[in-house]
């Protein structure tokens, strides 16, 4: 049987899910593609499958259907529904994200946090939702091996216990790499636009800077990208 | 006198400025906002600059006139129209780009690019157009600081005297700690999805790759970014 009326109340229920209220109220969200259907069904968060073709272990639905759940012109070949998992523990290195807005930007965040082992990222209130399509995508599958915490993140600073803070600042910083490599760190980052908010940078006692000629400031993904790889 | 018609033809050529065939034909292009409109006087590229108040030095426009030019919903409060300057001397340090499509991606290797003195950026056929308003907004002002060459890269990076030309590879690469720094090197850098094309891998001796841990690649830009810091 195939689904093809977008009346249909589990299609329904799907494109609700395009919105992150309604994916934080239900802890659901959607991948897109074969690759990241296979990974949410190894990592044991997938709900259920939905095809374009007829395929075992899968719901079939039309093409009108699929680009209406999608929400894009082309036609994504299968999607995963998936429970979110929000872990509690800590790993020795944390990526703390203070409002980083655009989801390219975290996506590559959590790749780069992955790849250099910073595998707890603390989200404060204004950050992008890290199950937006976009992010998704282009978290290109870290988003499956990262532990995520929310979290009010100068309560969340001070609470810390063991871990050297650092944040970043282009004025009163520690150039790179002078930095001490302390088993347990966390890393602060800002807003594209603004940085770390003052809330924020009023519990933090160290800060780093990457020595630049002629350049402000940098890309927040490639500053923490190329802090992580140092540090790692 | 303020220009407040759409179809007046100033305003008409401006809006042409949005298609990148158009800008190339031209050999001009648009900055949106104050301090880049300040650059673009500053670096002797300004040919016009209009503005939705009026000011000395500026063209006067209106609200509606202005989003037509920069295409945006929001009414950005002064745009620029520049000279293109592709310069043909090249720095110790190249940064080559075979088919960068991401207009984010592109603006953050320029922003990595002047940080890190790799102050010529040589772009192959496929790249997205620099003067593109994405990247443009993105590149948060590099884009004046940087020497551009198209090229077409086998024959440009063939043509190459005494530089140590990388690629970036993750199977067959010298590990990034490891990779000498000369004096003069050229870095490529390849497409979002599918790396280094074919024809620009048989003319480069050397890869690099950057240790990840769980991790198949990282976002373009940060790979850069990471390079180019441990190179500079």
């Amino acid at each position: 049987m195939i689904i093809s009326s977008v009346d249909n109340p589990k299609i329904k229920y799907l494109c609700k899910l395009n919105k992150a209220s309604f994916r934080k109220k239900e802890g659901k969200f959607i991948v897109e593609g074969k690759h990241l259907v296979k990974e949410a069904r190894l990592k044991k968060i997938l709900i259920e499958a939905y095809s374009i073709e007829e395929k075992e272990g899968y719901i079939t639905v039309s093409d009108n259907v699929m680009k209406k759940i999608t929400n894009t012109d082309t036609v994504v070949s299968e999607i995963g529904l998936c429970h979110m998992i929000l872990k509690k523990e800590l790993t020795d290195k944390l990526l703390i994200l203070d409002s980083i807005q655009d989801p390219g930007n975290m996506g590559a965040l959590m790749r780069s946090a992955k790849a250099f082992g910073f595998d707890t990222i603390v989200l404060g209130d204004g950050s992008v939702d890290i199950y937006n399509d976009k992010v998704i995508r282009s978290s290109q599958g870290a988003i499956f091996k990262l532990n995520f915490i929310n979290a009010y993140l100068p309560d969340f600073i001070k609470s810390l216990n063991g871990y050297l803070v650092y944040g970043t600042d282009v004025v009163n910083g520690i150039p790179l790499e002078k930095v001490k490599k302390e088993a347990k760190i966390a890393l602060v980052l800002g807003n594209e636009g603004n940085g770390i908010s003052n809330e924020v940078k009023n519990v933090i006692e160290k800060n780093i800077y990457i020595p630049m000629d002629d350049t402000e400031s940098l890309n927040v993904a490639v500053a923490g990208g190329i802090i992580m790889y140092e540090l790692k």
